[in-house]
C-alpha cells in the first residue's frame, strides 16, 4: 500500500553514517523521479549523486538542519547521510528556474512543481529500500555551487540528504494552540505535528 | 514495488467521466497527501475537492490541456475528469505563497516544494485504486477563484484532474533532436518522451 510507504517515509536527520549507499541505488532513485510528471514534459531537472565520504563531508557543510531545533546544529560525525542527491534545475532547458543575479537566495521566480515531485518519488523509493532522508532546502547556494564547480546553467534546488536512518519519528495531531514546531523528547524521539485531515479540506 | 507505480501514474487527459470516484476517495488521497513531507513542517495547503458533475463542469472550463497537442482542445464531454482535487496555499499560513497583487499569473514568488510532493502522492494513491490523472497548472486563476468564490487567502496552486483513464500512454526516448514534446498517434496512443538517465544524472 502506498500509504504505508508514504507513512514510513519520515523526514529523517540522523543516519548510521557506517553504511553506505551505493551509487547504483542513488541511480535507481533517480531513475523514479525521471519517469515522473513533469510540467509541460519539460524535464529540466538534473541530478548530481554522492556516496563518498570526501564528497558527502563536501556538502554537508553547505546544509542547514532542522530549524525548530535551536540547540542542535545537526548530525554529529557518525550519524551524518551516507549519500545526497542534488536535484539542479537546467536554466538552459528551463530559464524560469534562474532565481536571481546573486543566487543567495533559494530559487524565488521559479513556479514549477518538479523537483517536490521528484524529491517525494525518490524519498520513497528510499524508504522501500530501507532507506530514509530529509528534503534540505535550507542550503548555502553560492558556496556549495563553487565547492562542486557547477556551471552557471545549473540552479541548486534541493539536496536530498539519505541514510539509513537512526532516529524515530512520530507523527502527532497538531494541538490547540497550532503550533507545527516539531521537537526531540528526551528519548531522542523526534515529534512531527500534523494537521488533520479535516483542516485542510476546505471545499 | 514503487517504479510499478510510478511507471503506471502516467499523465492522463481522457477518462470514463461515467465512472464516479466517491468523496471518499478524494478524502483518503489527500491523506496521502497530508502525510508527506512539508517546508519547515508549515503545511500550508488546503484543498478543495469535487466529484459532482456540476461541480467538476465549473472548474473544467477554466482549466488549459495539453498545450503541445494544438488541434486538440482538451477532452470532450464522455471523457472528462470525473473528479478533481484543487490544491490551495494557504497565505496565512505562508504569505510567501502569494503571487503578486492581480494573480493573473501562476505563483511566482514562492519557492515551495510542497505543492509537487503533494501532487505526486495524491496520483500514485490515485494509480494503485487503478484512477489515474493530471496535474494542471495552466488555469484561469482568478476566474476560477470568483466561480468558487474562494477568499484572497487560498492562492491557486494547482489542479489535479482526476478519473479512471480511457487512453494509452507509453514512455518512448528522447531522440537525437531533443524534442520532449509528447504526441497522440493515429489510434490514439498518448507517445511522451523522457529524457534517459545518462543525460540527467551529470555527476
Amino acid at each position: 500500500m502506498i500509504k504505508d510507504l508514504i507513512t514510513k517515509s519520515r523526514s529523517y536527520r540522523r543516519f548510521f553514517q557506517e553504511v553506505a549507499i551505493d551509487r547504483r541505488i542513488l541511480r535507481e532513485l533517480v531513475d523514479l523521479a525521471r519517469l515522473s510528471p513533469s510540467a509541460a514534459n519539460l524535464q529540466p531537472l538534473k541530478y548530481i549523486l554522492s556516496c563518498e565520504p570526501k564528497k558527502n563531508a563536501l556538502i554537508f557543510q553547505h546544509l542547514g538542519w532542522a530549524g525548530y531545533l535551536k540547540d542542535w546544529p545537526g548530525p554529529a560525525e557518525g550519524e551524518r547521510p551516507s549519500a545526497y542527491i542534488i536535484i539542479l534545475g537546467d536554466t538552459e532547458i528551463d530559464p524560469a528556474i534562474h532565481c536571481g543575479a546573486n543566487r543567495l537566495t533559494p530559487p524565488s521566480l521559479w513556479r514549477g512543481c518538479d523537483h517536490g515531485i521528484a524529491a517525494q518519488s525518490i524519498l520513497l523509493g528510499a524508504a522501500e529500500r530501507g532507506l530514509g532522508g530529509c528534503i534540505i532546502g535550507t542550503v548555502k547556494r553560492e558556496e556549495l555551487r563553487r565547492a562542486l564547480a557547477l556551471p552557471a546553467r545549473y540552479e541548486i534546488l534541493l539536496v536530498l540528504a539519505l541514510g539509513k536512518p537512526k532516529e524515530t519519528v512520530v507523527i502527532e495531531p497538531v494541538g490547540t494552540g497550532g503550533d507545527i514546531k516539531y521537537w526531540r523528547d528526551n528519548q531522542g524521539v523526534h515529534h512531527v505535528p500534523k494537521r488533520s485531515l479535516d483542516s485542510i479540506v476546505i471545499g
